[in-house]
């Protein structure tokens, strides 16, 4: 892939519900990107940020967005539903794309878009916004140098009392999330997926989840799911040989937390363990927002035209699990 | 069954590994209760429980405890693989029966128990100590009153870094409690049993341990289970159409949380709803240790002739619970 | 006080540091009220806040913006030293100010201040924030219903490891919040004042403050304050004759917690007291914003011409007292 | 001294209220010592140590224990009015003597004691039991190690909802506690003292302290104590110029805690301070009981000729600081 674009990357953002003008002002934040155009078919979306950046092209026309020749990227934030076929027009209209994870609703679909990206040497990055926060990439690094041992199994807990989607259930809305993390952890993909859940609120839509995966090399993941609980969790936890460690977005200070604990074998007498206690540390993270990171980290991949760390092939086997995972729900749904 | 004993219930606690002596000395102390004999094969325990309880008798011998013609009942806290056989030795030679949760390894032993015990016309109680915890027992009054509504899910986290067994995985060791409490709260059997675990630490001795549970009302139940964990969770979380209830065991004062917690439909659009996130209220709780109440129970029971609230049938249904995951965990193994 | 405003309120904020663009933020989403003017001396400042508020006036002459007819009032959150001569300038030019805490550094000049209001009969309002929060209003009416019963005490913990400031102590920088909520529930003027401080990063500036107060009523109050410190606490604590209760800024959804413990007479035995250790409750607080409150507030005044919550003579007595506890941390340094 | 005890030390407990039974249970359960008698005036109180405690002689004369030629030590344990009597009288017999903290109720009653056992030779010892948890030590360490830099302050939170005292206020019942530890981490004494309470159960008694101490290095230090609290605290805060540590012991696993925290001066501007918020850690600590730390202490102590951490001299120089303290209670007293 060619780095062709100019030193200042010029971006749009199109989808501005909740999420789009967050991204729309970490645009507009960094340095070597500019916001060139903001873009929604709802008028009073388009209207409102419109006024919050003055001097933004602002439109209801994805094709008067991709006319501009001067764009380089654009930043998709649509419902998840549109994901693939509007990623793919951005694509063939030779912009580079970031699209909001779950990359698409279905493995065929992100595929097209990977294949599109591929067809047109684009840059494609899929939202796994997890993956850019400096305590998530902090325990990787753990991971990765051995600090933890060899990794006997990671769990997510998701909770909290949120927002009923209509058209996307705890799976795919908080699951992507956690199934992101898991797999960038583990490198490898799962040959093995179980997942049950209830659905309260609405017929055929998943309020709680329970997932199961195992992978070749024997590490399992297991995730809770729930957008209907009084407790409110984020917190992916990885149980090692040598050590545990748990990532918690909840906590204000010790996002994350290294537990030397664990049980050794006895020098003495084959076959038994004592359990060990040691100390706990909390390492000092960047305090940087993982927004901002992702966000950067799209503008750096079109001026050096690398690929993201969550490119469009991650984003594919996100999608990938978590549609086995709800096979696995409605194969097992009462 | 007539309450025959007298107003003094002389008991015997054989087992007297770490359990025994704790129940051993709430036996000392509740009035109405006295203890006759401790009992194991083990000389160093014997001696020990000897010098803590002066007076008492000790012996190694089951069949000299069980000769004791003013002997009223034995509580029996020996290795679950024995708590059949010697159930039903106690329950033959006419004294009442206290054994440790769970009841036993199988069904089928466990039914034999339940036979003896109605052969005899004897009192069986199982340990099912969680039952006898004043935050339990209120939770259990709060659900029974409709004050949480309809009750959607249950879900256990009993997670810690704790003592590797060799003879128990950590369903029947740890899940034994919550499946009591479970199928208290839930009042019906489960209709669908689901459960994955990992091995890491001995072969075949699930450490890890997820299960499912699906009940004819539409209740859903799920347990996380762990004795290789960082953290130290002993935590039941009933979610009900109306509130929102928790079982906090790590919790020194708010061991019982109910949050106004929900959704509401919106009155004036159909199928929308609104998330209600309203008080939290952690209720005085009776300060008197589940211990010392399952002991008072089990020498009531005794005297009055009545049966426990965890009786035989109670325990016979906890163990066909945990034969179903058990079957599911192998079933499920790599 | 004439209620002669316009419906819509037009309003300025004057002071871009930190806090300004906050204050402008709110005065936009609030209904009723206008943003006419930005104003400060620095110029980037003044840039950036006009570019975040676009159509607003923005200059750096406080003349300037007190020349427009058309404007009702002022919101001050230029530096501490300087809110006592603006303050007076805004009202001398019949404008309604509102000023940040505290409202001087001096009783004598906030009583400047608030004769310049009385004189113009404009509205004064000082920015006590934590006299808005729905946690502090809904304390302060459990007090005055009596919930509590009679207050013994009252302690907080303002505690951070954060901005050290060359201007201003831990007393009149952290402690201003505490004071003013102090007074506010107590209803009456401290008759005993005590202090001391430790000054360890800039000589004459203390980093730790220690401060008691004591009240006609029998009241007490005590205030730890620190910028230096590796704890995060924002906290209130009351004890009450009958009840206790916190106000927590530290939690996410249980700020306030109000706790049915004490101490209870003995019926049978004169003199002797029984803990009491009852429930917790944490109500419901209304979600709303306390700087969106308090800025609704201001404009609300304006129109109607009432008093604000915390007005000048409010303003005033926090001063006195800050004043106070100075010259005890003065008395007794080192 | 000389060590003229054999390797088995014999010992009796005298005072057998909430506190004896405890120290009478681990002097039982230490290798290399023995228990030869329990004392009390109380008959209850001593037929049920009698009864846990089979072959030790029972007797509620003082003098029947110190005749024992066989009897190495006394450990004290009955109400603080009379520590400094029965200490003269034990060490006067001959007798090593463990007294419970306070030493004594003034300082004239402590010098007399410490008098009494350089006049004997003996080992005095007092129970600052905080000084022998691992957690404390650990903390010493840290600072004797320079780990903290220079100590700016100490401050110390002990509250709860406890037993209302007759005889002691909170500062001698609870303060204790924390002076002894305060003062073992200065290594020297406060040249200035401050106190504040408040009597609100009680006439004279005060159920809350504030207290404030100015040391010759520069140290500060604060305690807040109060039985009359909804919180339970138990915490030590040390405040270093390099880093900052805390103790706490409601915290089940990490119970001390380093904070790489504090302000750093900036190279490149004289004067201007950025604030460092880097790793907390929590080290490991010997999982023993302090209690039993404590008790092993006195007996090593015995046998080597040794002085105890916690001497005579130290409880000397806790009560002169407490006495201190109290006379700036009654000085402010409304």
């Amino acid at each position: 892939m060619t780095a062709e674009v100019s030193a200042e990357v010029s971006l749009a953002v199109v989808g501005l519900g909740y999420w789009g003008p967050n991204l729309a002002r970490n645009v507009v934040a960094i340095p070597g990107a500019s916001l060139a155009w903001v873009c929604d078919d709802d008028a009073g979306a388009l209207a409102r940020a419109a006024a919050s950046f003055p001097g933004v092209g602002a439109t209801s026309s994805l094709d008067e967005v991709l006319a501009d020749d001067g764009l380089d990227g654009v930043l998709l934030t649509t419902p998840v539903r549109t994901h693939a076929e509007l990623a793919e027009r951005v694509l063939s209209a030779g912009k580079h794309c970031f699209v909001e994870k779950p990359l698409a609703t279905s493995v065929a679909d992100a595929q097209g878009v990977v294949d599109a990206a591929a067809a047109g040497d684009r840059v494609l990055m899929v939202g796994h916004l997890l993956e850019y926060h400096p305590g998530v990439r902090a325990l990787a690094a753990l991971i990765a140098d051995g600090e933890l041992g060899e990794i006997h199994y990671i769990y997510s807990n998701r909770l909290n009392l949120g927002q009923l989607r209509a058209d996307e259930n705890a799976l795919w809305s908080l699951g992507a999330h956690d199934v992101a993390v898991i797999l960038s952890l583990a490198g490898e993909a799962p040959v093995e997926l179980d997942a049950r859940g209830e659905c309260y609120m609405r017929a055929g839509i998943e309020d709680v989840v329970f997932a199961f995966m195992r992978f070749p090399s024997g590490l399992a993941a297991h995730l809770h799911l729930s957008w209907l609980d009084p407790h409110k969790e984020r917190r992916i936890t990885v149980v090692g040989s040598r050590r545990m460690a748990t990532f918690d977005d909840m906590e204000i200070e010790r996002k994350l937390t290294i537990y030397d604990k664990g049980f050794d074998e006895r020098t003495d007498s084959w076959g038994e363990y004592i359990a060990r206690s040691g100390a706990s540390t909390s390492p000092r993270l960047q305090p940087t927002e993982p927004l901002r990171l992702e966000v950067e980290h799209f503008a750096d991949c079109i001026r050096s035209g690398s690929a993201p760390r969550s490119d469009g092939a991650s984003g594919l086997r996100v999608v990938r699990v978590l549609e086995g995972l709800q096979a696995e729900l409605e194969r097992s749904r009462r």
